[in-house]
């Protein structure tokens, strides 16, 4: 159902949906480096940009650096801001999340698009994997052809386990090849790197390579929830 | 995730599990038509076989000549016949059906295999599809790279809502080129085929078709749920 | 459980509640004029109403003229107009919805309502399901003993599979007698009416209803997810 | 969707399944007393019998004795034993279990079906669900209508929450008219009650009507979940 | 996994989180008695308050005065007031929640907090529920260690069955020596108490406390969710 | 709800059930080690035995060898050997199962145990589960207060996501002191272990560890789902 040739190059684009930037690297970095090396043309969405006073000036300036240094170097072609508030989904239009997210799926065409896990326990993904969704309807002859969810250490395992949408993986990319560039580009992120034992360190996020990996006899690898392939 | 590629020749072996003869064109017939057109070797395993004095043998003997029109005509490449007897998957060893199921996908290889949905109301398909994933376990570096669970009428819809696992198609596969030659398939399986509006009928099995198509914007489809994809 | 009786005269009314017109139609068209050829008083209550600039005037004129129209075919006795904004259901106050459906559910005493699925994937349905229980709930001695969500092409298949609610009908009304009826009224939404093979087309609802029925042995049939009903 | 003529006379018979001898008054006893006073036929079909050595003769022979007085005063016009032996269920081949039960509802023709909860603990109870479901099939223009799972203290609630399949009821029957007859039936199984605060006590009974009326603002009820209901 | 010391004194804080005066003690009120009992230190938050026009003062102010008398009936050492406004919490900024809620929690450091379920039908337990997950994410070394889920008569029972999350208890604590109590601290929300059989009576609340002791042998318990424990 | 008291001295026996040998330190490992250092009486039961011809004699003793090495380490204070043959569970009646862990627990009193998920994919883990939650059953003033799943590499993640339970973790047990006497443990049984990507090697065991500890911020922790506990 899912062939080798997913990483050859000759295909549509590839968009990675993140609500705030470094979910893209926790959830997707190793299977963009793979789809980057394979020729595949990778953009990034990013949903929401910080702001002060909740988040200072630098600290936002800093971020954004961050994420082109990353980005850089998993090889992903072009990053977009849609610069919503951060952590202020919720109390926006829907419908205007939906127009935005809309209009670039639109103009890119994107053949692949990983959104965050509507299980997470930030309203904000909850929010963007909804959009995500809307965007990508199946109401006429051209749309993305796969859907998937990706997990966010320090989101999707804090919601309510058997009370709110679980994650248990049923596609996984053989990251073996890139896992380092994976671990190096989320290092890259100082800002958001927190020490071991926080969920949302280098430490763990290896720890979820191996695992999601040796669910399938593969050194590292990165687990998905398939939401819609067409074939 | 999924490359329009899956269809072009060259790639490993394609396993169809039924547990009584027919399934398969029911669930897959469409999907198996396309996968041959496109120069894949695609088998069938039957796990069960009917026999006196439950089936008369007359009748046995018919439906494996059905079941043998009906490949051919799909373009199936071998069926295998495991013999297990219908209707008494739960009376014998589970262990025995592992074993055979087991050797099957160890000698074959398959890199895609197609499995009864676990919700399905005869325990025949439950103990098949438990059955498949324990021969497909990614123990080795070498397993069936995809698992799909398929439809079946007169078996999915029959089994009790939010009580048992509901059929959700995650993965549609567009089957407007062959949608009639599986509902010739079907109706060679004369002695199965039961006059409308019975679900197991040529119209309701195009009403299938046509809606599943319609959710991804096609004129047919087949609809499937991933159990699990490695890439 | 359920008494053939459903159909006859002297009941109490039924209420069909619809996020946007023609909800009513995908989902219970076929319902609603069984309903009224028994002889039961059936009242539509559309919770929103397009407006500019989003939706140009004239088409929002012709889209409640579509609906009278359908309505009247399929024996609609009353209409009734809430007038929120289409597509801004998130955006509104929830409570002033939970009013103003609360008023029309107390004013009318229906003792069936059909609702929207809480697993579609416009919002708009899933707060109009959510308001629906909340105007129903059992806290007095009167309230309606039966409600029912209905499913409704291009909006209950589009979501997540298995990470929102799925639809699986637990509850079948014949419509053998009143399934041309329910095409002609979604034909007369010409505004609404896309080409096959779209969700929304007059082949795919026919498809629907054909397989509906077929799961239950009748020519058509309308499917619903049972909420609650006291007897 | 329900109708209160449920209760009026004339209507085809209605059978409950009962695992072992009690289950269908501490599940049904209520609604088998309303749908008695109503005029309906009810019949009641007992899957399995103990014997010894598991069970001394005399205490076999005195639970029938105690059903037949129980039935008595609830109105169950028949009482039908299978005699599968008891607590055994998962040892006899699942295609008798489907044939006798099968005959039952194939001779009797019932319109309404009570059966156990597939999510009660005890393997009898989730198989004879499974019959009953299967004896049910709508392949053909007649088969009971309406399936509907009922609950049995002491059974249903010491299975595994979230792991195993929840009963939350969405059908509730008034049985304000006929709790103490309930009560006063499962008063006569003197070898199966318990004292409370045992869960197969009087007591926690009577508590179960009160809670689950209350939900719907009545004295008493009992609470059903539906597993289908064709119209 | 859970010590009888729970009750011992000596502990750390325990939280309760209620939406609205009265769910605290529906939910939680034996629980609160046996651990104040205990010498454990008990808080309630109570999120909303109601205000005019909605609610009139003299109701509001006398619904707070109820709330202390029971309060100090169960042993309470302290009731926080958010006072955000009653039934509007879908219309507040979610950060706005968070952050009062996650003020609260870092202040006092509770080591064991009760939500309410998020399956609740009323929108504001739904939010109550996210924010106090979101107040006690593990993102440093000290959170509170365990958060259960209670469940509030006429909020539970009253959503939609198998389509938004069901309660069902795995943790029961035996509220025998308080459950009367529970019963006079309810009593004393005179404003709140309905007459049964109205699901927020008194006989109603007594009849849970008696089916969930039952179900663990034990003459009343409080049965909850656990959403997380850490050890 | 879960103190630090678990693992002090003067507590009830823990109950650790097995269906095969090395299973109850792949999931409970660094907990059993840790209860034992606290002073609790840890027993493991071993469900099954392999035997000729399908498992050689030697190779039986060389485990039963292995297990009795690896559970001194852990601090176990009895092996308790049921001595079904291995693979063969569903086979065997299942009162016998049920009569046999019964009569342990019922001798033992275990006041905590930890089974296997009744999700994972060998049916001698689902089995077991159930026959643990009989021998359980809170029908009379003692039996174990707390039931938890545990889960087991190259068992639990190889089953159906989203059609089979999924294990999601609620209860974490820290383990930071205990992790190196786990892997050693497991590296104990020499016959078991296989080498990386193998999922039930002790490379993935240590991720597994660690992801678990990082999701509630310690260096190494146990997951388990609550199944019941009583307080």
């Amino acid at each position: 159902m899912i062939a080798t040739d997913l990483f050859n190059a000759g295909k549509g684009p590839v968009l990675v949906v993140a609500p705030h930037p470094d979910d893209e690297v926790l959830g997707v970095g190793g299977t963009i480096a793979r789809l980057a090396d394979a020729g595949r043309e990778v953009h990034v969405v990013v949903v929401t940009r910080g702001g002060p006073p909740k988040f200072p000036l630098e600290q936002v300036q800093r971020i954004a650096a961050e994420a082109k240094q990353a980005h850089d170097l998993l090889g992903v072609k072009q990053t977009h801001w849609l610069e919503f508030p951060a952590a202020e989904l919720p109390e926006l239009p829907h419908s205007a999340l939906n127009a935005s997210l809309g209009k670039l799926v639109s103009e890119l065409g994107p053949e692949l698009i990983f959104a965050p896990h509507p299980g997470d326990i930030h309203m904000d993904h909850q929010l963007s994997f909804l959009s995500t969704l809307v965007a990508s309807r199946p109401h006429q002859t051209d749309y993305p052809a796969t859907i998937a969810a990706y997990e966010t250490l320090s989101e999707t395992n804090w919601n309510a386990p058997y009370l709110t949408p679980p994650f248990v993986p049923n596609v996984f990319v053989d990251i073996s090849e890139t896992i380092n560039r994976k671990l190096d580009a989320f290092a890259l992120f100082a800002s958001q790197v927190k020490p071991a034992p926080h969920e949302r360190s280098v430490e763990s996020l290896r720890a979820l390579a191996t695992l999601r990996g040796a669910t399938v006899h593969r050194p590292a690898a990165e687990g998905f929830v398939l939401v819609r392939s067409v074939i």
